[in-house]
This record gives structure tokens, C-alpha cells and sequence, in this order.
């Protein structure tokens, strides 16, 4: 059976969302937004999924961290038995995409849609997700929302996650209307299915329609501080320097290099970045005195992201011995490689074939909110093809029959887990 | 003969001018200061400044882009004779230090009270001299008011520069008050002697009390653009990313290497910096995007400047041939070596001479207003010892007797100038 997905209603429920926070380019492949939590952009984009849910006659809810849910109980569904959710996120990094994140929320409704309107009958309630903070771009290191929904970061420590400025997660979403009660609980949940976009170019080189991911990559992010000595960049010889960048630079080399070694000889999958650099004082005229560096390091073998911290540990010590810089590594987030669940990947599949679309298995080397669903109950994610691979980037693209036909097989994958109680 | 130099009054102006901006570490050794150009911490040191003149008798001038000067005309000396004059400038470089720049200023200063309690009677009238934005961390490149009054920027480009919020030099001057009229003009001067801390370690390796400048190093700064292609660090493999900061982190090294190099094999005064880097979007999962980067070349000798920058053009092109990325180089700064004048190099020697001062010949890798004073009149330039060579950083310190000391030949030598007609 194939599910009547709306191409149409879903490229202008995405292309409404990507309205809020649009940055505008003249380049016109290029289609960027800034949704920052807490803005007013980010304001937007959730009354109007509110709206959208609302007008589907789904029952919305808000959970004391912001996580919005929208959940539909069809005539013939028992309303107490443990739904079948699916959803992602609403914000995005500075200058990101417009289909990482919303793709999932609104492919989510789309489907609920679909099914009503193909008359199935499911037996569970499907209940559309979206969570808080995926990106981690303004609070916290990323999953924010999904973290506090399986308890993993107490409610009361999500709150008290701030910005830059001081301000925290709490009073950003008491500014916008956000801050509910409770909090939505994923172990009540029968299954969550995440599509999402790829962000890299395994389905478009091998033409496959749909991915159904294996297992989401272990992720560990490390800050790096590394303390030199600022100096007059004319007046100090090059012998009297203890220049914070130049280590930096060989640390980011060793970054690179380190990765890259690993996926020529043990792991294809791994990938090490420093994504991130703050020098001080930054002047053109200043010998740097301070870096701090950012680091993002994964691996589907979580053996490989020890042996690449290693490689990391070890440039730090020789930056020590031959530069004289005073070096910090601090570990600010560990995940473990996240296996997904076989019955949920084997509905994917069969919803696939269903719709007579092509389908291959793939890892994730991005996190996403289904890594912490799978913490409390079974998890899948999907993925849709992305143009050349680009992500958090303003030319991420994924064209809108792609778009839908991810969707139809989203469709019957709820619609096949819904269907069984 | 020894001039009275008072040092409890000299150290009472830069200690009151240190308050201006100041920062309060825990470290009892750090003192530092950051006082930008329109900020009120900059206004309030001018306010000072202007005050420390009349109280002293000079007649006090503000130009059009907010030099200030204040005069004194013994009663023996022809007002209509071209002065002598000298001064430093009172801004500073985010968490600098109290001694660069105001030392200069307030040494001038007290030269002046020390010749007139010395009864001494110049024949010129001796100014002292206050520049704008000698940093140039706000507005400009450095020697912003220098650059003005020598006319080699107008008056009106001058006012039109403008800080990363859009706010003009005009506009911050007038809202602070500092926005006179005409522009002070060098070319009217007899002499100018600018003392300034060293910022290296010459004096102190050698202990010598005072540093006579016979050569201000060529400058030259360049902006270097490298763009690669921002992307989910997780999502995007080693072998299909464009990381634009592993590409700078390469040009980094580059830069410290050819410098070393012409260190060791051509000229031991040549310095190279990248003191300046701008990751975007810098987000610890995204792979960078851009990197914007400060480059600061120096030597006393042009040429090696132009291989160092050679080293720079040929790094940026093999980063575009082996990693793929795009790069722009700017150069937006270029400032030949500057010989400091014979004659008022010989006053200095003769007036440490006088004092019982030992003196040493030296060359400045740092850029001084004095070297845009050299276009238009004769230029020296002094150095007291700074502890360690630190500088551009709170851990700058110059020992209150050594400034007195300094200041003792700045006044000889004043004094030896304008006693000549």
C-alpha cells in the first residue's frame, strides 16, 4: 500500500518554517536560516507548528523544557496504549539549512496526515515530536531536549543551561511562551522514528531513495585550552615567543591527520574536527596569548575516538615540551555508538517496498534525538538523500520529491508500527 | 646637567591614567587596561591629560581628528620659532599595558615641568602630544592620528573609518567630545622625541638605562581569506571535506617558519604573526567554513619582508592546489623601515651622557607614531626597559625609577633642542 503523501502540504509547511530567521543570499541556491532557541525566530517557528498540529486535530503539549508534542488517537486506536512517535527539531545552527531538523517534524505530521487521510486505522496513537535545542548552537552541547526527556539531564539542570549572554534555557523559554510542564517521557512510547537528511552523499551516489540507519556514531566533543603568552607581534623576536595559535595549529593538523589515519587503516567511518577557535587577544598585532579550540570526534567504533584522543593527548604534551605553552583538555561530551532497533528498520524496509523505493542501510556520523530516545525505547532513523552532502551550510539541499518520497516511507513505517498493539 | 625629573609626579599620571579602562586581575603582577578610542575610559584619560596641561601652563589644542597638544613658550623663547615637540598616544590594545603609550605622554609632560623648575629657558616653544588610535584596535591599522596629521590619510577618510559596530571615528570623537578642528601639522615642528617602553629584552639583557632607536622596522599587514566548505563535522568523511581552518592552521606554521628562517639565515630582526583568526561559523560540529586572518610582517630590512610574504603567496596557493579551498590575500598596511634623525639620536646620547646614563643603540620592531612624525620632520625615538619584553598584555610593567630615568634623558634632549634656534 502507498500512502498519499502531499508532496505540496509538506514543501509548504518546510518552506513556512524556513521563513523564520531566513537569511537571504544572492545567490539563489543558497537558502539559509539562524534559528536560534529562544529567539524570536524560534518564537515563530513553533506557534506555527502549534497551528499545523492544531488544525490536524492533533492534542499539543508543552513540557517544562519545550519540547512540543502533538499526539492524534484515530477512532479505532486505544488511547491508552503506548503511542507511536516520530519527530526531530525546529532550530538550526548560525546560517544552517532548512531542512535539517524540520524535514523530521513536519514529515512527521505529513504522515499523520497521509494515514488519516488513506483512512487506516491505527491501533496506537501517533504522537509528532518536536524537541528543544538539537543543534546545541545557543544552550548546552547539542540534544538538549531529548537529553531531559529520557532523564539523562534533570529538568532542573536543562533550565539552568545559559547562552552566552547569561541568559538561560529556563527564562528564554518563559520569554517565548515555551516553558510547559512535566516532561515528555519516551520510555512511554511503543517506538520514535527520526527522519532526517543525510548530510553526506551515501544515498545520492548509490541513487537510493531511502536509508535506514544501523547505528548512530559514538560522538565525544573535548575543549582544548592551550595558554601562551601574549606579546607585541613587532617588538618580540622570534625566538622570545610562546605563540597560543601556532600550537593551536599544530593541534588542529594533529586532529586531522590523527582521523584521517584511522579511516585509512581501521575505521572508515571515524572523523576528528576542530570546528571551533577563540584566540586571544585577536589582534593582527598580537602574538596570541590563548586559544581555545573546539573538538568533534566520532566513530560507529568507539575504540577509534579513544585512539584519535590519544593522538590529541599526545600533540598537547609535545606542545608543552617544545613550545612551552600551558595546555587543558577538558571532555565535555561522550556518547556511545547507538545501535538502532531491529523491528523498527525491518518496518522501514518493508514500508519501502511497500512504496516500491529503493532503500540501503547506512551509519549516522551525526547525532540526532533518536541517539537519546534509543536510551528508553526502540528507535529508528531514516534518511533522505542530501545534495552533495552539504550540511549546516545555506546550500544543504534535498529536493522536494525526495522530500516526499522519505515521507511516504516514514508513512508506512508509523503506519505498520501503529497498526500492531 | 640633570634636570629635576620628579618621579612620585610622573608615576602619580600614569598610575591615575591606568584607572581609566582598568581590569582587576588576582595576580598582583598584572596591571592592565583597555582603553579604546570613544570609549568613556578614553575620554576620561584625554580629560585628565588636558587638565595635567593647563595645571602645567600649556596652551591646549584638539585637531580635527582629536590629536591633542598643549604648548609651553618660555618666557625666553620666540613663539613664532618652530617648536619641539614630543609625545606617545593614551589609547591601548584590549587588556594592554599602563606603560605603552602613556609613558610617552606623560614623560613629555614632565619634561616640560622639569626644564621649567630647572630654570632652563628653551628658545623654542616645546609641545607635548597626545595621538589618536596609535593601536589601532577600534579604528584603523594603527597610527591612525599620526597618519592624519601628516597627511597621509585625509582628515576626512580619517572620520569616516568606522569600529566593528558601524560607529565612525567622527561620530565616537564627537560624542566624547574630541573632535576639534584643523589638523596638527608636523612639518611645522623642529623635532620630535617619542619615548615608548621597549617591549623586548634588549635593555634588560644588556642593562642599559635607555634604548636610542636608530631604525623603526618596515611594516606590513595583510588580511589572508581561505574558504572552504562549512559542514556537519559528523555527517561529512575525511576524504570529503574542505576544512578551511586545517588550510589556515597550515598557513599559521608557514608564517612562524619563513620568519625563523630569515632569522637564522639573512636578518636576526625579522618577525612574522598571525595574531588574528575568524572561524566561521566556528561551532565545534560544523566543519569550518572561513577563516579570516590577521598577518603582521616586520623588519628593519624591506626585502626580508617581501620573501616572508613570498612564503605567504606560495602557501595559499598550494592550500588551493592540494586541499581545495579558495584564498584572497589583502595587503592592507605596508610601511617602509624608518632611520630615526642623526642630530636628535646625537641630543639623546649627549643628554644620557650628561645624566650619567647608560645608552645603547637599538633598533624598534614595534611601529611608533614617531615613524609617521619621520615623514615630515626630524624623528627620534627612546626606550625605557620592560621586564621580560612583555607587552600588549597586563603582565607589561616598567619599573618606576627606570621610567624616571628614561624620562631624565627625554628631558635633556628636549632641552638640548629647543635650546637651539
Amino acid at each position: 500500500m502507498r500512502l498519499p503523501v502531499d508532496e505540496d502540504r509538506l514543501r509548504a509547511d518546510i518552506e513556512a518554517n524556513a521563513e523564520f530567521g531566513a537569511i537571504t543570499y544572492d545567490d539563489p541556491e543558497k537558502h539559509g536560516r539562524t534559528n536560534r532557541t529562544g529567539s524570536d525566530a524560534n518564537r515563530k517557528a513553533r506557534d506555527r507548528l502549534v497551528d499545523r498540529m492544531e488544525a490536524a486535530g492533533l492534542d499539543v503539549t508543552v513540557d517544562a523544557v519545550g519540547n512540543v508534542t502533538g499526539t492524534w488517537v484515530a477512532d479505532a486506536a486505544d488511547p491508552n496504549a503506548a503511542p507511536v512517535a516520530s519527530g526531530s527539531h525546529l532550530d538550526s545552527v548560525p546560517e544552517g539549512g532548512i531542512f535539517d531538523g524540520p524535514l523530521g517534524v513536519y514529515a512527521a505530521l505529513e504522515s499523520v496526515r497521509a494515514i488519516r487521510d488513506a483512512d487506516v486505522e491505527p491501533r496506537r496513537p501517533i504522537t509528532v515530536v518536536c524537541f528543544t535545542e538539537e543543534e546545541g548552537s545557543t544552550y548546552g552541547d547539542g540534544l538538549v531536549g531529548s537529553t531531559a526527556a529520557v532523564g539523562e539531564r534533570s529538568v532542573e539542570e536543562t533550565l539552568a543551561l545559559s547562552d552566552d549572554e547569561g541568559e538561560t534555557l529556563g527564562e528564554a523559554l518563559s520569554r517565548i511562551g515555551y516553558r510547559g510542564e512535566g516532561r515528555i517521557d519516551p520510555a512511554g512510547w511503543d517506538a520514535f522514528y527520526e527522519l532526517h537528511v543525510e548530510q553526506d552523499t551515501a544515498l545520492e551516489s548509490r541513487d537510493a531513495d531511502v536509508g535506514v540507519v544501523t547505528t548512530i556514531t559514538g560522538i565525544t566533543h573535548c575543549e582544548a585550552t592551550i595558554l601562551g603568552e601574549a606579546n607585541h607581534a613587532g617588538a618580540t623576536s622570534m625566538a622570545d615567543r610562546t605563540d597560543a595559535l601556532a600550537a593551536a595549529s599544530e593541534l588542529v593538523l594533529a586532529v586531522e591527520r590523527a582521523a584521517t589515519e584511522i579511516v585509512e587503516s581501521a575505521s572508515s567511518t571515524a572523523v576528528g574536527t576542530v570546528g571551533s577557535v577563540s584566540v586571544t587577544p585577536n589582534a593582527t598585532n598580537v602574538v596570541p596569548g590563548r586559544v581555545d579550540a573546539g573538538i568533534d570526534v566520532r566513530d560507529v567504533d568507539g575504540e577509534s575516538i579513544e585512539t584519535i584522543l590519544g593522538t590529541v593527548r599526545d600533540c598537547l604534551d609535545r606542545l608543552e615540551r617544545e613550545r612551552g605553552v600551558d595546555t587543558e583538555l577538558e571532555r565535555s561530551l561522550d556518547v556511545a555508538p547507538t545501535p538502532m532497533a531491529d523491528r523498527l528498520r525491518e518496518a522501514a524496509h518493508a514500508a519501502a517496498a511497500d512504496a516500491g523505493r529503493t532503500v540501503i542501510d547506512i551509519h549516522s556520523g551525526a547525532a540526532h534525538d533518536a541517539m537519546r530516545v534509543a536510551r528508553e525505547t526502540d528507535a529508528a532513523l531514516l534518511f533522505a538523500p542530501s545534495r552533495g552532502g552539504i550540511s549546516h551550510n545555506p546550500l544543504e539541499w534535498t529536493d522536494w520529491e525526495d522530500c516526499a518520497t522519505a515521507t511516504e516511507v516514514l508513512a508506512g513505517a508509523l503506519a505498520r508500527s501503529s497498526s500492531i498493539i
